[in-house]
């Protein structure tokens, strides 16, 4: 945790390290079992719960911002994320009234200078990402008093233009189904044709054909079946498959067709 | 055209209207006749061809500041642009030697102030449109000697990180492909088969079936069969047909899935 020195710095001169106006807010799925949600922190100062992110440093790229700040919010560093959209509408941080000035004073224990660079109109560059929920330790930040994963289909409002930013990287995770594997870190290494329909049925909000759907990973190379089952008893076993690697990864480079 | 003392003004005052560090860049596809092209500037100062773009006004929203620009550069207002990705790696306009104050001053005429809001680091939104070349009047601003329609399978070497932007803008585009309309504006209001088909072949680069494809765009109920051959004698006359307009408007909006 940060001494109220680092954090005083961080407001008053915190311009020095990072780029003022430009931000980064991720929206961290989280898939288990058959559910997806959503990692949100409670902001403190406008009390409301909001995605995850922070300032873009000088010396960092927007990718590695985005690596950062999921990985200290998750302590997960090996996510796969995505960037999707930028929002930029004026008045998005700066509206009047929308950072109470004494709210901060008041919460943080001293004064923020009225023309701290936290202050200014902000652009923030939107990145998601999927993990598996039991790998994730989601941890608040100096200005969240706690952070949850909330059902996707029952998110609390949100501050900011989050909300907008949501809707768009569900859209965009939709789209990247169709051209982009997934799956390595949300299924265990050996898994059921059942349990990857059941990920992709999850993440897309629809429902798929049980045996178009996986004919269509398999004419891809992305699956190979083993020769081992699943031991449930009897000849209703069902046969496991894993990734195949090299392609797995050539198609998250350049992409796919899943049609 | 702008006035030296305009120019002066936006060099050294544009801050109060414009956000410094925030710009959008736009690659501009033209398509005719099966031949895709994209819209370049030849940059005064790095003397490098670069994709048309602008510093964001503090008034306007992203999409508004991509509108005015391609606007500027194209005379063309209602481009379907879209924002592909946004491009902040430390020093893309910033390093050393990239922008030469002493080569601005020569050109200008005028004395740039050394701690110009232009001269600071800059993150860019990239947008991309496509356009029917015919429609579009290229116009070099300021900074640019002339603006020149170049075939997409030789472009020249770009300045800044326009390469990169240029690759993320086909990719961006071969995937929407896939999950919006296109052709309103590129196609004539009726159009064949063969025109169509040829249309996606040139902007995704591959061959297309010539009877699945065509297939598929029914089925999507994007197509309307006209009571109409195109009259080039004989029974090899084909047929005419028509968007679909509410389904396109609203494919346009929700997304599709062309499979």
């Amino acid at each position: 945790m940060e001494t109220l020195q680092q954090i005083q710095h961080f407001f008053n001169k915190g311009y020095i390290d990072y780029r003022p106006g430009l931000s980064i807010d991720c929206a961290i799925f989280g898939y288990h079992d058959g559910e997806l949600k959503l990692l949100l922190c409670k902001n403190k100062v406008i009390t409301k719960w909001c995605l995850p992110g922070g300032f873009v440093k000088r010396a960092e790229n927007l990718d590695e911002a985005a690596a950062r700040v999921t990985a200290e919010r998750t302590g997960l560093d090996n996510l796969f994320l995505k960037q999707f959209k930028t929002f930029g509408n004026p008045g998005r941080t700066s509206s009047p009234g929308l950072l109470d000035e004494d709210k901060f004073n008041e919460l943080l224990g001293f004064k923020i200078e009225p023309d701290s660079w936290l202050l200014a109109e902000t652009v923030s560059v939107g990145f998601y990402a999927i993990t598996d929920i039991v790998n994730a330790q989601p941890k608040p930040d100096f200005v969240s008093s706690e952070c949850a994963w909330f059902s996707i289909d029952s998110l609390p409002e949100l501050g900011f233009d989050h909300g907008e930013m949501v809707k768009a990287a569900i859209s965009s995770m939709w789209i990247d189904l169709y051209h982009f594997p997934i799956g390595k870190n949300l299924l265990q290494p050996k898994f059921t044709l059942k349990e990857i329909k059941l990920l992709y049925e999850v993440l897309s909000g629809k429902k798929l054909n049980a045996t178009n759907f996986p004919n269509k990973l398999m004419a891809l190379g992305l699956l190979t079946k083993l020769d081992e089952k699943r031991s449930i008893g009897g000849h209703r076993s069902p046969t496991y498959y894993k990734f195949d690697e090299p392609t797995y990864e050539k198609a998250l480079e350049e992409g796919l067709v899943l049609v």
